[in-house]
């Protein structure tokens, strides 16, 4: 007798006391390891995990994030991540995810895309040629994901240098590269205190452009969008890399961060 | 029918991939963040959690912070934590634990020391009025935490200025506080990713004196202290508070840090 696999993953996360911030909210950066934590469970009880990738000299790379959040986690929260692939070409993967709380409402949702790579050379490898493409049988596109996917947008060669700083020890992944969520927690230091009891965060995509290690000097840029909407903020930001010998600047990853006042 | 609590608390952890450095362990912050929330179950269980605190304008401030890892986690091991208060007096209680495997093997141990707080005077307030004394039931000394407790040691006021630091939004807790966890952080960015890769923590004490807030500028003072044993390399660290208007400096905290060299 099969055992059935559903195409969608549910799993239980805590927001826990300790990993929350001054408005007593879920770190949104916590939030984001824990989609990512959900992704691999999801993942490894199909046979695609992380884990299974690396015997094979093979990883995931996280390439769009895009997150719409209407109420984040609060201390002592309970919450559920759903997550489930949405459609799967042979150089990407779409994946979504919900946030629910314990009443089954949307506390958000959020758009992924993945790309395989092999560990070896870099490069993109062939996502169907794993398993003989057995990802394509847990593809659920009936599952509303009901937030807009990547916008796009040209980073604008004007905004200003609001900081700098050197990758370090805690900032890098099991593989040495810059954590994909550190971006996140080191781009909202850029504002301070008093903003950030003021505002919150409603709206955040993420593109990675380019992996960054132990030791590269980063620059953040940042550009305030003008909004017509009440109490809105759009923030445009693009992190450049510091080429130590030439001086020169390489784009590295590019967010879009939307504010709305807290009542 | 009253339900037995134990003295003991026993909660399971996963070190998750996403919290893994490049040895493959888990984060020794990640693992201070496990304790932290082990000690919160622990104590909420028994009705003398932050959260009730907080409802009586109190709460649990952390003094010292003694561990000794002998393994740490690795990526998809599951751990339990134990915890149980070894002693209370009116102004401090400690507070044990061992982290052990799914073999019942320990990986480590570490002792805390905690005061509780008048969260709007800021002084130290006796624990045994809260709920008539009743932490005094939980009081387990049979367990045996089989490291020494915190040493105490002397400020060289020559060590050397290694690093200096901003605290942030992400450094802060939901108090407003820099968190007591990002300590550890920011102390282990201090060396190079090669130093990690070849030396791993087994010793960590922390001594927190003053509390630092959003803005605070720290600055990091370390010194290397000759070891006779093999291998092994101990450093002591201070964190000084720049007071901006008098330009002098207030210790906030001290580490003493052993690393034993990787096989």
């Amino acid at each position: 007798m099969e055992t059935t696999i559903h195409k969608i993953g549910r799993y239980i996360f805590s927001a826990e006391a300790v990993h929350c911030d001054i408005n007593q909210n879920l770190f949104l950066s916590t939030l984001c390891h824990d989609l990512l934590r959900a992704a691999d469970m999801h993942s490894t009880e199909r046979q695609f995990g992380m884990n299974y990738l690396k015997s094979i000299n093979k990883t995931w790379v996280l390439s769009r994030l895009v997150l719409e959040i209407f109420h984040l986690p609060q201390a002592y929260d309970e919450f559920c991540i759903e997550t489930w692939v949405e459609s799967v070409m042979h150089h990407f993967t779409a994946r979504n995810f919900a946030i629910v709380n314990h009443h089954g409402q949307a506390l958000g949702y959020c758009r992924s895309i993945w790309s395989m790579i092999d560990t070896i050379s870099r490069h993109p490898t062939d996502m169907l040629l794993v398993r003989d493409g057995s990802i394509s049988n847990y593809i659920e596109n009936s599952k509303a994901c009901p937030i807009a996917g990547y916008s796009n947008w040209k980073t604008n060669p004007n905004s200003k240098c609001v900081q700098q700083f050197t990758i370090r020890y805690s900032d890098c992944d099991s593989n040495g590269h810059f954590n994909s969520i550190k971006y996140i927690d080191h781009v909202l230091d850029i504002w301070d205190m008093d903003f950030h009891k003021n505002y919150s965060i409603c709206r955040l995509e993420i593109a990675y452009q380019t992996e960054c290690h132990f030791g590269d000097n980063l620059l953040v840029y940042c550009e305030e969008i003008q909004k017509e909407e009440q109490g809105q903020k759009e923030f445009r930001i693009h992190l450049n890399k510091l080429n130590p010998t030439s001086h020169t600047e390489t784009e590295v990853s590019k967010l879009k961060v939307l504010f709305v006042k807290q009542e």
